[in-house]
């Protein structure tokens, strides 16, 4: 695989990034070096009830993270967060989350006058995938896909070195594909959606399902206990060789084959990662994934010659790499506007840190 | 939508390129000006008997076009290839081409040797996107993605500004994405392949097989003038309202309109463009196409946000587009290893043609 090459230049080794990965149950943040290590990693719960609270919520998370790490504000260089939802990077303005219920909201500019540090924003797979690229297992290739399983299904690219945002800042957004027209309803409204499918609620409410049409199953015992199915108790299961859960696993594994079949026919990266809170390496999902996605190669010489199996990998950067991200979105921002030349050396984002800040 | 900026600078406006359309039956040529003029358009057949036969052909139509337009070699400062089949651009060699019977032809140094002018190659959908980028289309456009439809489906991107290859130069190569796991064979060797089912051959084949399933059709008659049936036969039947000619070609619309589907939904473009034999705007494929997207965004809220139909534009620059793209090769590769800057005004490529040259 080709590498980035990187040149021999000083750093500011004490330049210091915040990156926030915002969620709509939880926050998460920390302080990211130049190096990519992150102090003070930290997580509260979002508060929700309405935009000025959300937002109180970030810079809060913002202020426990330094306090965590015991750093002055005036040592942050810029503070990048990654948001579930619609962003436009260059107004700084989250158009849309449905997570969060915002539309319309000029986050950058609020935090910027809440805190006095230049600050980025961007959509918050956007901001893993970059983290992924800087310091994760895309580290120094030029093309890489980053598929996000959690709550949603998305993925985003890095492409000739660069975060791919594409003409929306959808590029990638394969969680609203329709693979199945006669599917179960998406938030989005659409039927058969691959989250619709694969995503952790419809793992949880294709159990709910089962258990309602009367369909013996370990997560009755969850059901009792918790009143609702989440998709970590589909996991327990499914280990505890649950067949319901195993066959949940497995029919979600095949959707998401599919859909990373489909990211590597089209951007032809030279690693896809899988990130998010249902990439549990080992586990029975990602045992499914790997099964189907190698018939769907051998099914097809094109697809070999494209990809092999090994060049699919689960994240080990966990929630980090939103983290990191968002951290490195100022930075990258700075760049490309100040026509960064995107075929050599210069590319390797975080050695460039302190340069363009 | 977003046009990259021009600056004013002098050029050149004597350099001239050549560009060359290799195809399995005929191989096109002009040479290009820098305003993506064409000048002295030849068309020869290809002599496909072996690999030098096959280089002697390109030779050929090289010379027959500086012939056609009464110009010296010596004026010439570039001459660029689009060949079927997989490339390696950096190397210069042609990896494989099913339809010229090429495997690992160093065409580059064979040609730079007989004709002593710099030559780049590529694939002959990235050199049409190229074109369509440059001059058609999506002139100015940071992101478009052109579908090509002709004996093959292929697709490829512009991103950012500049042709998007891929880790195999294959970022696109959706006709050998499988559709229709049981559907025809592809020549590929995979089953139900996008090209296998809505290629020109593939049209022509289900003709075949429907007549000699004993289908009354106008095709008849055509397979009786000319002993086999053409795509073009089957564009004509369907002119006529022959019954067979619009269901195949209706059929052959939906599967190319869910590949447009999903190149918009990962590739997130600005515009997409069809071009190649079969896209022949107002036909009953085209309206098909048209009409099967148009329900796919009515079913996605997400794709809605993500396309119009208007996006969506049938090529007028025809074969051009490869000979106009395949002329800009040189050009372009030489701004990306000096360099050149990916998010400024400097990225409208035939405007710097003789900067790089």
């Amino acid at each position: 695989m080709q590498q980035v090459q990187r040149v021999n230049e000083a750093r500011e080794p004490d330049a210091l990034m915040i990156g926030v990965d915002v969620g709509g149950t939880k926050i998460a943040a920390g302080i990211v070096d130049t190096n990519g290590q992150v102090e003070g990693r930290i997580q509260i719960p979002t508060d929700t009830s309405d935009v000025e609270h959300t937002l109180q919520s970030i810079a809060c998370a913002i202020r426990s993270t330094l306090e965590a790490a015991g750093t002055p504000l005036a040592r942050v260089k810029a503070v990048g967060l990654g948001i579930p939802g619609m962003v436009d990077p260059e107004q700084g303005v989250c158009l849309l989350s449905v997570n969060l219920g915002w539309q319309n909201v000029a986050v950058q500019r609020w935090l910027e006058q809440e805190l006095g540090v230049p600050c980025a924003i961007d959509n918050d797979v956007s901001a893993a995938t970059l983290g992924e690229s800087i310091y994760g297992a895309g580290k120094g290739l030029q093309n890489m896909v980053y598929l996000s399983l959690g709550t949603g299904v998305a993925a985003r690219a890095i492409i000739d070195g660069w975060l791919y945002r594409g003409a929306h800042g959808m590029a990638g957004e394969i969680g609203h594909l329709v693979v199945m027209p006669d599917g179960p309803v998406c938030r989005c409204g659409a039927r058969g959606c691959l989250e619709a499918l694969a995503a952790g609620p419809a793992l949880a409410l294709a159990a709910q399902n089962a258990i309602a049409e009367g369909k013996a199953t370990q997560l009755q015992t969850y059901q009792r206990q918790h009143e609702i199915i989440r998709s970590e108790h589909i996991f327990a299961a499914a280990s505890a060789n649950d067949a319901l859960s195993l066959q949940i696993l497995r029919e979600a594994g095949e959707h998401i084959a599919y859909g990373i079949y489909l990211l590597v026919m089209t951007f032809d990266p030279q690693l896809v990662v899988i990130g998010g809170g249902l990439a549990i390496e080992q586990s029975p999902l990602l045992i499914a994934i790997q099964a189907r996605i190698a018939h769907l190669l051998g099914q097809s010489p094109v697809g070999r010659a494209m990809l092999s199996t090994e060049a699919i990998q689960v994240t080990n950067m966990q929630r980090d790499a939103a983290i990191v991200g968002a951290a490195a979105l100022v930075a990258q921002d700075k760049r490309k506007k100040q026509g960064a030349c995107a075929y050599e050396q210069y590319r390797t984002i975080n050695y460039f840190y302190p340069r363009w800040l």
